[in-house]
């Protein structure tokens, strides 16, 4: 395989609007010792490219304040993208030769306290270049072989949406007959989510927009209802025939975060990984403490859950939904269309040099 | 023993201020099959029986409307008081009569659910009447024989504050070393907080009245901040030298909840039981979920817990804190002297015959 010297990028130089990205001819970078040069096949997109291009953060003292997810101004220039299916075509001096070849899935994030310790990370695409590119340098112990006839473009749709969904599962401790409601059940950890409750055998209630319940009920949900809904929670309780709701979990924040709690069971917990409909809600303490509830915050997941989802992919247990692949060239149109919400699963880039 | 056919009792008769307490003699309740009398040697006073009295609660809907715990309005007349220590006078024909002449500490909790699960209950002094009587009815699974040297009025001080305060511990599982910052720690259930968290070795920091501080420290807490601090989070950080705070123990809500959430190291618990500064909060959804955050409703305990606590109190684990005593007739005024707060530990009634 022969490396190029340079490669076609996508950058982050500012916060703000689309025009904070920028299509640019770099140096395809060097693995250090402990690290596999990745020829990208495909790069998903995420909400977090979103909310670090736009510095949507804010911070625990300034709600409004423009910063990356560290609640600091995010670091600039940086190669956007976390979702990195491709091939390892170099590596470290450090990393077994025979790792050449090797079609990979990467975990995006880098443990700053170990493996099985998320809440200290950082991740690719934020603290350091991600996938929004030809190649991109990993730590070998991210890039986790797969096995599997899907296309890179398949793949790409899995990383940062079902590790974020399983550890959200694990953490509210869905078990098996429970009943979840989950809101933006079209998006990418929303069909994550309804995904991997499916295989643990919950029954899940799918919040999505109106045209999208085919999809859902597709997916194993029981039931949907339209994220229009005037009443949220009456909407939830009509379709459930007043059964209850022993998990929330939300992507979405909002308005609808009472109502939502409201649905709870007592002792029931909810689970939030995302906010994109409103960080900031009001909460009633005498709501939690009365109800016995749990509400869980949750970002990114453990190694062992990555390598749970490799596995599952690798039986064949999680269905790839890719609504769009734009060339990295056109990334712009691409996150366009992602906060356009008309798509149902994930928005792909496709990296490889030949589509160029 | 002699049971009289009439007793002094303090009804709560409506939603209100202390006028709708009313000191009567109605006729001594009999005990059902399962049930026990107990002559009432002293009964606690709590924030509930204040928040009842007051309707305080709100509901899920409207905040402000007057409610009891239940969110709906309570059931009237009652005789409140839920922290009842006493001696077994008549039992139910299921109850063995070797019960006669136990002293008692009794679990206010009427579990719905069975003896473990908390999330359906009522309560003695709400659903049915309590101990602010000479005499009160409870089943006699909740009157736990109690074999100590203290007083009535030592005892009294237990049952609620000690029963909350473990089973907050227990959700929000503080353990050995932990750092954790205590609200409202000169209260009812924040001394019992103290107490039980030195019992498992963590380390506390206590919210305190200016005044109170010694109290606090006497208990084992191992630091103090003033509950008038302008700046609640710093003046915590300076305390611990920035040492990270891994639980919050909170029974106030209110103005300081944000900046008890920053004190909080990533992966932290917020656990609440109770909001009295003030119930209704501003979240910010993202720091939940960027931090890993857990905020958890805690109310009452479990039968374990309550067993836990009659074995710690004959072990000579826990310090009875009783800060005032008054009268059974003179009930308006002790709630009057509860809501000045200037006590440290819990106000009490003697309800005794011999000096009603």
């Amino acid at each position: 395989m022969t490396i190029p010297e340079t490669m076609l990028a996508v950058r982050q130089i500012g916060v703000g609007d689309l025009d904070q990205l920028e299509l640019v001819q770099v140096p395809v970078p060097r693995p250090g010792p402990k690290e596999v040069l990745v020829q990208v096949g495909a790069c998903g997109l995420n909400n977090s490219d979103i909310m670090r291009r736009i510095g949507g953060y804010g911070s625990e003292d300034d709600p409004a304040s423009a910063t990356g997810w560290k609640r600091q101004p995010p670091g600039l220039p940086r190669i956007q993208g976390s979702d990195i299916a491709g091939t390892i075509v170099a590596v470290g001096s450090d990393v077994d030769i025979a790792r050449r070849g090797h079609r990979v899935l990467v975990n995006p994030t880098l443990y700053n306290l170990g493996p099985e310790d998320p809440t200290d990370v950082d991740y690719l695409g934020s603290e350091r270049d991600g996938g929004y590119a030809e190649y991109c340098v990993v730590p070998s112990a991210n890039a986790h072989r797969i096995e599997t006839d899907l296309a890179f473009e398949d793949l790409a749709t899995f990383p940062i949406a079902y590790l974020t969904a399983l550890h959200m599962l694990n953490r509210a401790r869905v078990a098996c007959g429970e009943t979840v409601v989950v809101t933006g059940a079209s998006g990418g950890v929303g069909s994550a989510v309804l995904q991997w409750a499916a295989l643990r055998d919950a029954r899940t209630v799918a919040i999505v927009g109106d045209g999208k319940e085919n999809s859902a009920l597709s997916l194993g949900a029981e039931h949907t209802v339209s994220r229009t809904a005037a009443a949220m929670n009456k909407a939830i309780r009509d379709v459930l025939r007043d059964r209850p709701v022993d998990v929330v979990v939300d992507v979405a924040g909002g308005p609808n975060f009472v109502q939502l709690l409201s649905v709870l069971r007592p002792g029931g917990r909810y689970v939030t990984c995302g906010a994109i409909a409103g960080p900031v809600v009001t909460l009633d303490l005498r709501t939690l403490y009365l109800k016995h509830l749990e509400l869980i915050g949750s970002s990114y997941g453990t190694t062992s859950e990555f390598a749970e989802l490799v596995a599952a992919i690798e039986a064949k247990q999680l269905k790839p939904l890719r609504a769009a692949t734009f060339p990295l060239s056109r990334a712009k149109e691409a996150q366009a269309a992602f906060l356009q919400k008309r798509h149902f699963g994930n928005i792909i880039l496709e990296c490889r040099r030949s589509q160029s």
